[in-house]
């Protein structure tokens, strides 16, 4: 950043930069287009770059939930998956995740293979956007699905065969699912709606989470004769930062997702979009706050968080179209869908460490399907001018169940294939030994809190 | 995020969408004054999305920092409490709040009743930015109110007294004195000055924490035979972290209440904003190390994160008109006032668990009053030219005063009332059997380090 | 933020105040070139904003790194001085070093001293960007040398001598340094690179802390009888937070450090920026976790912390030319540097509590030499259009090794004599009753987690 040198004639380059077609003189006329188009790149360009570096830091909130959930003797491991999934993650991404999301035909299936390739520097490429900026918002929604499942399969997956599920996870299986909606496939010309990824991301994640919980089993002494002994996280503290974190990170997952920012109208849009996130989760909070009263008469703190996360991910498949109330009222029956399917799980022995299958998957699908309750209509009013009413339609509740359905199996079934088969070559959870020592010990060598002595 | 659809036409898009006046074929000069206009509707609600985004992640500063400063058997709480104070104050504030802060007559008293509700997705609504970014940015200026609020009565207050209080205090008490200015109420006609808070939003807390404290009483064990019994945090790196996230934050909260920002004068003001900002927190924080250091020979590191937070309070009611300077001397005597104050408070036997009061209440009074030697004043150069100067008015240190009296005087007696009721029809404290216990194990069931032997 | 007021014609007023020539009447050809620079001007400010709010939050990732890392009965001290530390940056950098960096003639070696004095509200003082906004995003560069120091020597060295250090290095040495080349210096006139400061900031630190760590002497306990007992840190998830904080940060660093934004070039080549620096940084991780697998058996999780450091330090000299494979590599070979060069440390008895000479030292010069290979060259096509291609210069590498010699021997030297007087005048060690006991005991009088029962 040599300052000096480089404001030369700032302003001036300024204008001059805007177009390649500056080699001839403009008119004014073609001046003031190409001002706009400048701008209109840039506050696009400026939007995936905070939305992706607010997605960014859902990591570190994701690993800060999982370090506060999980018991102390596995926390290290937490660390580690953590920052190795994000890191994997976008690394595959690079190497064959982006094409097979963007490279495919309209309404096709897949798309193509091979490493992303960006242009030289100060080369936009073309566009309303630099693509760049592009690739690194997509990448932290990519990965956003990776962290997803690292906290149910937390305590007893090993380290390595994790890490392989990962590559595949988010260089192929999400990439090719996404395809289908954001990379304007099938499910796209079908008419699904999933504007930041309820279903795309959440859903995606927590199929992939539930499939792995099945093939690697509960942790050992969890239930027991029947019975569901409860774990207790280390750290509520980090629990609730790594909440705070995500509720932070998911302004850029849903107001990013607009992928526009350089007119009034999408400006406005990309602000509703903050307003009604921020309600859903409140929503999510109070009413799981509520209910769990009601039930238990106490509150459980991991209950409140985890209804903030349900309540972020019911409103992420349509965070525009709805009213304020709406939004609370989206978030709220996230919360009590956390309440009420947290229990279920343990019913079948589904051993979930953070709640992620409530969380994302669960609350994922509600939250695709209540879409179609604002599903956008034209009708003509009394004076003739057209307006826009959002309302319910039974069709379009069927094309989201289609999208639910068909994104659901091919995660589920792919995941549960790719987990059984890395137990089969390599095994994917530790010995009950280890287990009882815990992955700190076995698998890092570094203990998380090496000065408590713990009970 | 359908990529490939949304994008058809951007940047032609984002010329014809400008401006409903599209219709028509706009002249050269009609175009150029609308792509002017669009860009600064853009930036303005920019600058909002950006500062709410920072200020909500205050809600996670203040979690933290109240964390850090409760003993461990009454953190699961703490956490509990602040994420749904700021999911309670984002509901209320939308229900009752935002109209009874911007919906009142100009130079009245109190705005008007009802929900609030924003417009249809696209629809801008007019004006100069986004009405749904500026819904929640001034949100979360009303959350930080609750926020400072928690950490003072922490460690005995019941659950559900205190979300009523912060019920209130976030959807009525609030909006209303912070309508006598922000709303261009009657504070606002007779020329008092708080740019950004120190007494609407920092004292208003403040205030609502001294009535509570006074109502409640002190933790039992705290004053014994006339001396304080010294009360240590749980997690000095958790406050730390805290107040990290708190001075973070406030770059969105000082700059973001310039509240435009499409300008080279705006953008200059942001700018001076954000640096005097952070010299006003550092000269917060290395007064009150040099002075513990002076009076104690030792260096409290609590006093030093609350020297940073006074710091940032006493500048934020005028952080744009100080020099660099000024802005040091205005955010260490903030850190002075920590270090005189808190000591006092232990005197009258209010206990006030993380210090609120010195910061948030005594820093902002200070911080008010201070404006009056800043005052701007146009004087006409020996060339005739006129210029501003920012110089002492007696009369403008009046009427921050008055400010300072009316707005303390409604919020603490109003406070006082409602802690008074809410004492007298459910209680306000847990018995002393319970505090002994602490919060976690009584109210909530889940402790927060529950593997750590406790001493 | 008295809103009804401020808005009051503010389209009108953006079109306004776009320029002080707007006295006279502008042709339409002047205002379109007028609203085109203001529009930079407010990119180009808020790039510097964003980026210094980023960069300000890395203050929090080395606090929260070295909290995590340094023994518990010293938590509290490092969290003093690191809060400190930022303090006192922030006011040394106003009153001595901006102008020492930047008020300095073309190819000179030193600037002006005195302190720094921005402009009146409102006044931008011309230019492409806010000076005030400059200002800010240039102090937090220089802070986070500082906060490399801090946890080389930690867990011995005194809080007030360390301060005076970190006073001189802030307000003296650095902006030395950094003055010959972002002022514009005699290394600038020489051809060196170095975009956003491997060698300017992380090397830079990375020395001093070095010198620290020979004048100061290792831990008591680190070094017996030949042999290095490794002390291991009291909290890992803090740790990993601090790397996460830093990790976000750094899209601000590298990123901001393009210095405009105005422009679709400037635009996009801040997005291939941030992509690159997030591959480095996954680059370092997988590369130190496998190498650390291969040679260990096991992990050692902060290892794998400090391997995103080091890819970011790596990139960071450079984050706009390498393609994404190249960065990886770049980033990968970071994190082999820090895997290779953590025991090396040991065997030469210099006692570096975080490894921060591996991270920001030795990747810092490696990242300084490598910008050599990617040499901007333009070339004549067939066709006769000039391209730029990016190849290995040997003359580059020279001015680069140059560089990093010139700047390393002045930091080292002028460190290593200042540590010494600081030794000779106060000590600059706890005695070692001190040191068993914790600093947090002897100097602060506040444990940093009183609670627990330590091993």
């Amino acid at each position: 950043m040599r300052k000096n040198i480089k404001y030369m004639g700032g302003a001036l380059l300024a204008l001059a930069m805007v177009s390649p077609a500056m080699a001839k003189e403009l008119t004014l006329a073609e001046q003031v287009t190409a001002n706009a188009a400048n701008d209109a790149f840039v506050f696009n360009t400026l939007l995936f770059l905070l939305g992706g570096v607010l997605v960014m830091w859902m990591a570190a909130g994701f690993a800060m939930l999982e370090a506060g959930m999980v018991r102390s003797k596995n926390v290290s491991m937490q660390c580690l998956k953590n920052i190795m999934l994000y890191s994997v993650a976008g690394i595959m991404f690079w190497a064959v995740g982006y094409n097979l999301l963007y490279g495919g035909p309209e309404g096709g299936y897949i798309g193509s293979f091979g490493p992303y390739s960006w242009p030289d520097p100060g080369d936009s490429a073309g566009g309303d956007y630099s693509v760049a900026s592009d690739w690194f918002f997509q990448m932290v929604f990519c990965a956003t699905t990776a962290s997803i499942v690292s906290g149910t399969v937390a305590e007893r997956v090993k380290f390595w065969p994790f890490i392989i599920f990962v590559a595949v996870l988010t260089g192929v299986l999400y990439p090719i699912t996404a395809m289908w909606q954001w990379g304007a496939g099938w499910l796209a010309a079908a008419g699904f709606s999933d504007f930041a990824g309820s279903t795309l991301v959440h859903s995606v994640g927590g199929w992939a989470a539930l499939a792995g919980a099945i093939v690697i089993g509960a942790r050992s002494g969890k239930y027991v004769n029947g019975k569901t002994v409860p774990v207790l996280g280390s750290s509520i503290p980090l629990a609730t930062l790594g909440t705070f974190i995500l509720w932070m990170g998911w302004f850029g997952f849903n107001g990013g997702s607009q992928l526009v920012f350089g007119t009034v109208s999408d400006a406005a849009d990309v602000s509703k979009i903050f307003a009604n996130t921020n309600l859903a989760a409140a929503g999510g909070v109070v009413f799981a706050v509520i209910l769990t009263q009601l039930l238990y008469k106490k509150i459980d703190v991991t209950i409140a968080l985890n209804g903030a996360l349900a309540g972020l991910v019911a409103i992420t498949a349509e965070p525009l179209a709805p009213t304020a109330l709406e939004s609370i009222i989206i978030g709220g029956i996230g919360g009590i869908i956390v309440v009420l399917t947290v229990p279920l799980l343990d019913k079948f022995k589904i051993d979930d460490v953070v709640g992620a299958i409530p969380v994302h998957l669960f609350a994922g699908i509600f939250g695709t399907l209540v879409v179609a309750f604002n599903t956008a209509k034209e009708i003509t009013l009394d004076d003739g001018t057209v307006d826009t009413v959002y309302t319910f339609s039974a069709s379009q509740l069927g094309t989201q169940a289609l999208g639910v359905a068909a994104i659901g199996a091919f995660t589920f079934i792919a995941s549960f294939i790719l987990w059984y088969i890395l137990k089969m070559v390599m095994g994917v959870r530790v010995s009950e030994e280890d287990e009882v020592l815990g992955l700190d010990q076995t698998e890092i060598g570094v203990p998380s809190y090496p000065e408590f002595v713990q009970g």
